[in-house]
This record gives C-alpha cells, structure tokens and sequence, in this order.
C-alpha cells in the first residue's frame, strides 16, 4: 500500500505474481469494492486499508454522517475478519473523542498504520523459538507482507527466523480456490531467497506423514473468547491432520484479530463466496459448488496462539484475557 | 473405450468436460504414452486399455520377443496401479497357456474388458447397502464409468444407489491438480442426473464438520496385503479427517487392484509427476514442487474394502485372503 500526495494505492493481488498492478484506491466506494473482491486482503492489512480510505474520505467529506455512511460500507465490506470492524471501529472513536474533528480520523489511520508495522515486528519476536534448524514448516493461504502492513504474521515468523540465520524448509500450500499460497506466500519467499516447495492442500496430510513436516503456521482472521480460530478454508483440515500427527500447530495474529464478543468459534460469520470461484476448475461454471472462504479451528487443536503481546495455549485458556492497549 | 473395425480408440480425458476428443490408441507406443499422461486414466480402466492394444498388437507382432516388449513397454506406463501389471500379465500367460498363439491374447483382453463390466456392477451391488437416504457422500478423484469399463467402483456404488431410488447428495472433492473431480465426477453425476455439489479438497473437513458428509467412497489403486490402500493423492487426508469426525470411509475397487506381493502401504510405489502440474497454479512454473500422484491410507482408517467379490473390514482382517478366480 501506498499514500502520495494523499492518495492510496494498492497492489492489486489477484494479479500477483504475473503482474504488479497498483489500483488508485482513495474513495471508500472503491476501496470496499477492492476489499470485497480481493484485490487487497489478508485480516490486518483490510484493517489499515479501510481506515486510511475512510480518513482520507473523512477531511474533505461534507459531514460527519456522510463519513459514519462510509464508515459502516468499508466495515462490511468482508464479514469475517474482525480487524476491518475493528480498525474503523477505532477511528470512529478517536473522530468522536476529537469533537468530531475529521482530522483525527486520518491521524489514527496513519498511527493504526504504523502500529501495524509494529505489531508484526512483535509477532515474529514471539514466534521465533518456535522454529528450528531443520525444520519443516508448513504454511497455508497468505499471511505475509502482503497481508499486513509490516512483514507478516506466520509469514513474519518465518522471514524474521530466516534473518535472524536459522536454516528450515517452508512448504506451502496452494490455497485452492484463489490461490494465494501459490501465487502470493511463494512470492515473498522467493524474494526472501528462502527455500520452499509449493504442494496442493491436499497433499498436506501426505507430507506430514512422510515426515517433512515439524511445525505449522497460519494466520486469523477473527479469533474467538475461547481460542477457536477463524481462517483461510482450509485451515481446519490441517489442524485436524497436525493433531492426527502430533504436530505443533501454531497461529500467528495481532491482537486485534482477537474478538472478545464472540465467545466461541461457532459465533464467527463466515463469508461464502460466488460459486464460481470454485466451479470455474470444473469447466462448466454453472456446477453447484460450495466457497465458503473460511473455517474455524477449534482452540483443542491450537497448540499456541502468537500475538504480539504474548503467546497463549488457547487449549488450557479458557478466555485469552482483555485486548491489550495496541498503542 | 472403443473398438471399431481393428483400432481401439480413447475418449481423451485431459479435455473432459469441455471437449469430447477420441484419440486413436490403437498402437502399445501411443497407448503407454496417452496411458502416462492420462489421457486414459483410473486405475481398471488402464489396465483394460492395456491388455487391448497389447492384444491388437499381438496378433500381428513379428515376434514373441516383440510382443514381450510391448507388454513390458504398456505394463510401466504407471508404477502405481496394480491392475495395469496384473492384466498385461494375464495375457502374457495366457500367450504361454496356449502355445504362444497371438489370438490367446486378444482373447484374453476382450475376456478382461467383459470381465470389468461384471466387476463393476458386483461391486455396486456389494456398496448397495452403504448408501442410505438422506445421506450426504463425499468422493475424491473419479472412480466411474471414465476410470473402467463398467459404471465404476466408488461411482458405480453411487450411480446404482441412485438408480436404485435412494435419495442422496454427493459432494464431489475437485481433486488438484488434475482435477478428475471437478472435470470428470461432476460430468458424470450430472449426465446421470444426480444432485451434486464441487467442493475444493481442503474445504471437506469444513463440510464433515457441518455435518454434511455420512459417508465417503473411494477407488483404490493399488491395495497391500494388510488392507493399506493407494489412491489419488488427497485419499489420505480425506481418510484422516473421516477417522476425526467418526465418518464410515469405504474403498472400492475390483480384487484385481489387491496385491498380495505388497506386504504394507510402504512397499506400495508412489508415482511422482511432473513439478509443473503443481507450479502452474503460483503463475511461476519454476516454482519448486512437490507432486505425487498418489498416497496410502493405512488400514486402521477404512471402515469397508468392497471389492466385487465380497466387503472387508481391513482394520480386523489382517490379510484379505486370496485374489478370487476373476472368471
């Protein structure tokens, strides 16, 4: 993402890594709609992103119930994620704490922004004993630089434990339907000289089994009171087999993916996408297809939760405790 | 498959659904190679495909020498599938059965297309009883009337279920990389006018989860004394999720895909294909990858083998007897 001369842009992701495209994406009209089809994503960077357009929107909009009217459309424009509501959430607060002063919508974008970068940095910290020399780890989706502002949540983990010289392989899958481990996870490793190789989701349980994996990482996209864990499809599948191989499974997420109203993981919306998306493998778009782009993971099949301000055996944690002051 | 006047031709499935090509495979040397890149595919139908172009070359092969070739030529085109080697091999001895005759071993073909007809349809009839209304049935990769000669061995179970007048949905696994799912399952159930839903693989643990999914049904390709089975890569995980969420998961296949020289799954070889299957999906096809065509579920996580000749319990039945006289 970047802000010249008080515009956005985004790196468009759907066209990655064939093409670096970047879309102008100030208006929170065309923002919601780049959210929504994916364009830019991953739960944190949806977060940053909504609020930098609504606060952009907010110093010239002609009042503030046209920016609460934005406000509420760059909120839903995905469901899942909790950061997007949370983010513009908080500069609703801060517009509202500042006497309605639309600046100060714009002002806790840019700190949201930063504190990001931030956020991630600390992640990696927390992450980095979990990975060791030799290991196999597995990744899936993307949560890397590309899905945050900084350097990634699990893909964070995994780029700061290359730097910092530790020596793993990283296996990553495809992420069927949108691909983003094949097109976007593989990306940033590559330009990250970190070794990998790229399997089909359903080769997971195959590799695990052979041996090759040690440690698994993914990120969330809402956490619930209780541990469980909403992320890319998918992601319960590999849960379910790193448990079935007594394999550390871990999720990497800032705070803010945590969601202290939903008390279980059965309170997580999940959003169901065109079934196009999956029937187009078909060759005939109009079979019946299911696209649900998330699932939940139980807490029971969590071995850690990574946050920035602390790392939690969601399976011997009953509640994860108040959000920490992100600031 | 078809035989028209001398020359054998194959309905190309690489192009399946959008175009229906037949290819002419008459010859060992096109055969094995439309056999390695399958365009002739599953696991009964290669090894019927084989016998007849091994018999059609047969009777005006040179030699005995020439004939032994080819056999061995046609008999490697796949390491994975059992039946492959067991029908080319049927007709070797029926060649030395009757004095080295050319004839013996087009008959003996013909005698194996007829016999999977039969085999086919003995194994629906064993699955009948697995099928119950209102059930929700998952299968993986294409076990039908595309990978036999016959209606099919998980499919065929489905189809005649169907034709019975059970009343079920089927969730049908896209099956990556190739997709035999997405392409070929769908196109089957929906020419039998079956209700189906595509998923992609990683989403079927989601789906066990909703309890949408009673049972699982799948083809096997080649299957080890102790019950372990290979199949199209995916089985495996698929088969794990099942044992989780206490869901039956059925194997079928004709006896001819049981192989009492493989004493475990571990002596069961695995085909690797080419990395660019995989690579394709990151945009990048330089992308390492990994691309097995194949895993083994051990026998622990099938509830039923249904073989044309009887069910099996493999986690109980420690070894599945003898291969039954296939005549």
């Amino acid at each position: 993402m970047k802000l010249i001369d008080g515009k956005l842009w985004i790196l468009d992701q759907t066209k990655l890594p064939v093409t670096e495209q970047w879309l102008e994406a100030t208006s929170p009209e065309v923002m919601s709609e780049l959210i929504h089809r994916l364009a830019v994503r991953g739960a944190p960077l949806i977060g940053v992103a909504a609020a930098l357009s609504l606060g952009l929107y907010a110093v010239t909009a002609p009042s503030p119930l046209a920016i609460a009217e934005k406000a509420h459309l760059l909120a839903r424009a995905r469901p899942t994620a909790v950061n997007l509501k949370y983010c513009v959430d908080r500069c609703l607060e801060a517009f509202e704490k500042n006497g309605m002063d639309p600046q100060a919508i714009l002002t806790e974008a840019l700190h949201i922004f930063d504190e990001d970068v931030r956020l991630c940095e600390a992640i990696a910290k927390n992450g980095l004993p979990f990975i060791s020399d030799g290991d196999g780890v597995l990744t899936h989706c993307n949560a890397g630089g590309l899905a945050t502002a900084g350097i990634g949540t699990a893909v964070g983990i995994i780029i700061s434990a290359w730097k910092f010289g530790k020596k793993f392989h990283v296996y990553v899958d495809e992420t069927r339907p949108l691909l983003q481990g094949a097109r976007l996870t593989t990306w940033e490793l590559k330009k990250n000289g970190i070794p990998h190789t790229l399997i089909c989701d359903s080769m997971a349980a195959a590799l695990m089994n052979k041996g090759s994996v040690q440690k698994i990482f993914t990120g969330a996209d809402r956490i619930a009171r209780n541990g469980d864990s909403a992320n890319k499809i998918g992601t319960y599948s590999l849960a379910v087999n790193a448990h079935y191989h007594r394999i550390p499974f871990y999720i990497a997420a800032p705070r803010s993916t945590y969601d202290p109203k939903c008390a279980t993981g059965a309170k997580i919306p999940i959003e169901e996408r065109a079934e196009s998306e999956v029937a187009a493998s078909s060759g005939d778009s109009l079979i019946p297809s299911w696209n649900p782009a998330f699932d939940v993971t139980p807490a029971a099949l969590i071995s850690k939760i990574i946050f920035d301000d602390g790392v939690f055996d969601p399976a011997v944690t009953k509640d994860l405790g108040p959000r920490s002051e992100l600031s």
